[in-house]
């Protein structure tokens, strides 16, 4: 798939006719990771988001877990896992300002990315607003579509924990 | 509080200019609550944000609970409440093509919102593309720090359901 395509496919991008396209690949840079390599880690800083061009990444975020009395241990809970076809982009909330990251991300095979960074994105939509509304309101999108499943998440976890509690 | 200085006191239109903030006025309709009104029921598709200009609202969303053997009720959990002084907007995500409400509002005393409609919304930032790029970085911060909050909640959630599940 060359990059033009892997853009189009990306839903923050979907929208966008092919001379915009073009407009956002200008700030892409390819990045080649090699398997089992670490993308993003956790907490880090960054400023940059990813999209899967190329190979598979493993998303996962570390969990407390009780395993017995007093013994609570910190695990690595994997998430999910992207392939190319899905398309997926990670690390989209370090292109408005949040710069640490909300999970893990490893390289399953090796990979290659487009990589976008805040500055340039930044730049292209106050150079060209009107391309930037296009963007962000699938950038929007995205970001309640996830605000979405986690809320069906707090309230299947707190069921969850409320049944438990009534043992 | 006048009109303008409830839109500039509000998160996501807090970097707009006087000029701009008129702009955006031009699309609000002033709307009055009684004490005690629903304003929004969750679940229930709506097109509209509101920003609190006078008054206090109540935010509950409902809950499955278990409360005894085969007795799981569905209850109404208060979430938050909302004075003036917060600057508080909800039903923001109505804006960005969510369409059903994910949590109830009710006026807690009587109140008077500022209310945007979605279509207006959409055709004031494709008419004014670097107004909309300045009001959509807002409202994406906006919902990543949501983002942020539900994420920190389904971590607290899922250890304190480790817990319970290991007694």
């Amino acid at each position: 798939m060359n990059a033009i395509d892997a853009l189009k496919k990306s839903f923050i991008f979907s929208s966008l006719e092919e001379a915009d396209l073009r407009e956002v690949l200008k700030i892409t840079r390819e990045k080649r990771f090699n398997k089992d390599e670490i993308i993003m880690q956790e907490g880090e800083k960054g400023d940059c988001m990813y999209l899967v061009v190329e190979g598979e990444v493993g998303v996962s975020k570390s969990l407390t877990m009780k395993f017995g009395d007093n013994d609570f241990r910190q695990t690595e809970k994997t998430l999910t896992s992207f392939k190319p076809e899905d398309h997926a982009i990670f690390g989209e909330m370090a292109l408005i300002g949040q710069d640490s990251r909300s999970a893990s991300i490893a390289a399953r095979t090796d990979c290659l990315f487009l990589e976008i960074n805040r500055n340039d994105f930044v730049r292209l939509i106050e150079a060209k607003p009107r391309l930037g509304v296009t963007i962000l309101l699938k950038l929007s999108e995205l970001l309640v579509n996830r605000l979405k499943q986690s809320s069906q998440d707090i309230i299947r976890l707190t069921t969850a924990l409320s049944i438990a509690l009534s043992r």
